[in-house]
């Protein structure tokens, strides 16, 4: 087992070290909450007061030419190397629910004689309630949403699939999908993929050319650090961009929108998912946060994560105080995203009672103690502490106080 | 006629006069966009340094329980009294478009034996583009948009228009509805109504409730100042609101969203209107402007923003160079909203030279002068000296120059 200066001296000499230097964190944080709002760079505070002072404050109306008009494609440009993209099929815009109900629409278009969306059971939420308010709305003669069992996936792809939309890794568990694969096993049946890469962008490589995905969409405020609400983005393959109308016509996403014309007419390419005004300010933070992006190897990262993951696996199953913990994410690295989450009954206490010593971890309900790790700014040695932390309040019965059993909104 | 001295005088007697020195505007600059994008509030420069260095940066995921997770409701409940609105029945969230579609999907299922959308041909674009895009996607057979001219609004509304969707004042030509009369021939025909507040919110008084509309929308980067791209507002009154499931069902709209359930359930009351993740910085931003509402008479407002339109049109009318200017906007103060909009072939130089002289003003296709008010920070001389400007540089044909001659965008 790992001791302390073990993991001070593999500190010392990870690759990824000085790109903690760029996060703004708390002295007294361990923050293992970046898969769901990664930290502040700090490159994002001197461009938002620009974005706020110099650009708006000075320019006005103007600052739309100047500055702003372009975003959504040249932020959308920013992302795409980082999840495999070739030019002029990413945009970043709206929410990634907005982006999922443009997808999953246009997905019926490109996909007309099948009505069938197929899904997890325990995919994220907002990624299910959107296909069943579309599948509301047009009609279950028209579309429908098929929720199964992980196991069951593959088998459940039939000659009335229209499109699987999946996250490559689960919320919960952080069990990772091979999406290569499933794709593959989509398109064999005449199906289209939706891939939501909320957990997977910005924290292992993504490949969505080579991988022959056709849509997908994917979260600016998590391994992105795009900050609180940042506009999330969207993909579409080349292929199908310009049989793809998306009903959310709005005039940003107009061939052209500065005409005023009375009907709507769809930009050229993936310009078309566009739809209203976007948020200058979420833009503006979120394309200076991408900045850093320039000089990161995505291998390195995962490479990182992979490490940091399995020593608090190692770690915790070592500890004699954590032993009812009941791992519930792979111990396959490859089968993992970047993760680790715990399920126990008094899980609720222990991950308030971590916050209240500095460890910064969440909960998902019912039961579910979740770990995040950002390779980017988490070290070695936060993981040992974490978890030396974690032991010493279990073992002393903290978790149990009623100040932790409160329950409140977790994100 | 008035002279330059009389508008100092006016100036110096004016009401809301003080509420100039709140915003950041560039000493040599006239600003007649604020109907484009309101002018910068010099609070909101301090609100968006806290919340991102203090709430971000300190608080991080934290911050969602402490400062965030409520903002689309009370930001929306700031609103409210603004547009006449009691509370519970307004949030800030998204854009126009989106909620557009949310309400105009919501309206076909208020009113299911209905299928027509009634608007009208010169309505903003993207609201038209949104009904457009909602029909194509619901089928022809439940959704249809009628759009006529606005002489023949009235006997349009027939026994299958579901929903009148309008903007009370007409961003090309200042045009202002009278939203109760129009409302009250809709209710009479059995139809709904949705209004599109893009240019009263903030500018004129407006009474959502005691007008009985049904459904709103509105904006919060024109009169409302929360910079380029703020999130957007919707209404919905009362008495529709737990009959109506919208379509675009996001998480953040579910009942008890961090139960991370499977099944989508609608949220109580205006709640239901969310979707995804809302833009925090942009919420910020705007909640920070809406703080100075608290001191403001809305009747004062209006009453400055008439007073500032007549006087440009008198001066306009006066001013031997302007004579080929084509008033396209009403003459009668009731009837306009806070605006002025002129005619010219020559149009597009006119504003771009206007400009190059410190007056900003609005170019509309394919021929329309926009010079737009907002009585917090334009004054009386303002106005002379934009006229006295504009007279000019036409006198001079400076706007023939081929440096004002390159089309570009104008938003």
């Amino acid at each position: 087992m790992l001791t302390r200066q073990d993991c001070i001296d593999l500190d010392a000499a990870d690759p990824l070290r000085g790109h903690q230097k760029d996060f703004v964190l708390p002295d007294d944080v361990i923050y293992f909450d970046g898969n769901s709002l990664g930290a502040l760079p700090h490159c994002v505070i001197e461009r938002l007061g620009r974005t706020v002072t110099s650009q708006w404050g000075k320019d006005l109306i103007g600052g739309w030419n100047k500055h702003w008009i372009g975003m959504p494609v040249s932020v959308g440009e920013k992302i795409a190397p980082i999840i495999g993209a070739a030019p002029g099929q990413v945009v970043c815009t709206d929410s990634t629910s907005v982006n999922l109900f443009k997808l999953l629409a246009a997905a019926l278009q490109l996909n007309p004689t099948r009505r069938t969306i197929v899904s997890q059971t325990d995919n994220f939420p907002t990624d299910l309630y959107m296909a069943q308010g579309l599948a509301r709305l047009v009609g279950e003669q028209n579309c429908r949403l098929k929720q199964v069992d992980e196991a069951l996936l593959r088998q459940s792809i039939d000659d009335d699939t229209c499109v699987v939309m999946l996250t490559e890794v689960n919320f919960r568990n952080g069990r990772r999908h091979d999406v290569a694969a499933i794709t593959r096993a989509a398109h064999a049946r005449g199906a289209l993929v939706l891939w939501d890469l909320a957990h997977s962008a910005g924290v292992m490589p993504v490949h969505l050319d080579a991988w022959d995905v056709d849509l997908a969409v994917g979260c600016g405020y998590k391994f992105l650090n795009g900050g609180p609400g940042a506009p999330a983005f969207l993909y579409v393959a080349k292929r199908h961009q310009e049989r793809a109308i998306q009903p959310l016509a709005g005039w940003m996403g107009h061939a052209v929108p500065f005409d005023f014309e009375a009907d709507y007419v769809p930009g050229s390419g993936v310009m078309r998912f566009l739809c209203g005004t976007p948020s200058v300010l979420g833009l503006s933070a979120l394309d200076a946060a991408l900045d850093m992006w320039r000089d990161i190897d995505l291998h390195a990262v995962r490479d990182k994560s992979q490490r940091l993951s399995r020593l608090f696996i190692e770690l915790v199953s070592g500890a004699d105080a954590l032993q009812s913990l009941v791992l519930i994410s792979p111990t396959d690295d490859n089968a993992r995203g970047s993760q680790v989450c715990y399920q126990h009954s008094d899980g609720y206490g222990m991950v308030q009672a971590l916050i209240a010593q500095g460890v910064v971890a969440d909960f998902r309900a019912p039961d579910i103690l979740r770990f995040g790790f950002s390779p980017l700014y988490n070290g070695y040695v936060d993981v040992w502490d974490a978890v030396a932390r974690l032991a010493g309040l279990v073992a002393s019965g903290t978790h149990l106080h009623d100040d932790f059993q409160n329950k409140s909104l977790v994100t």
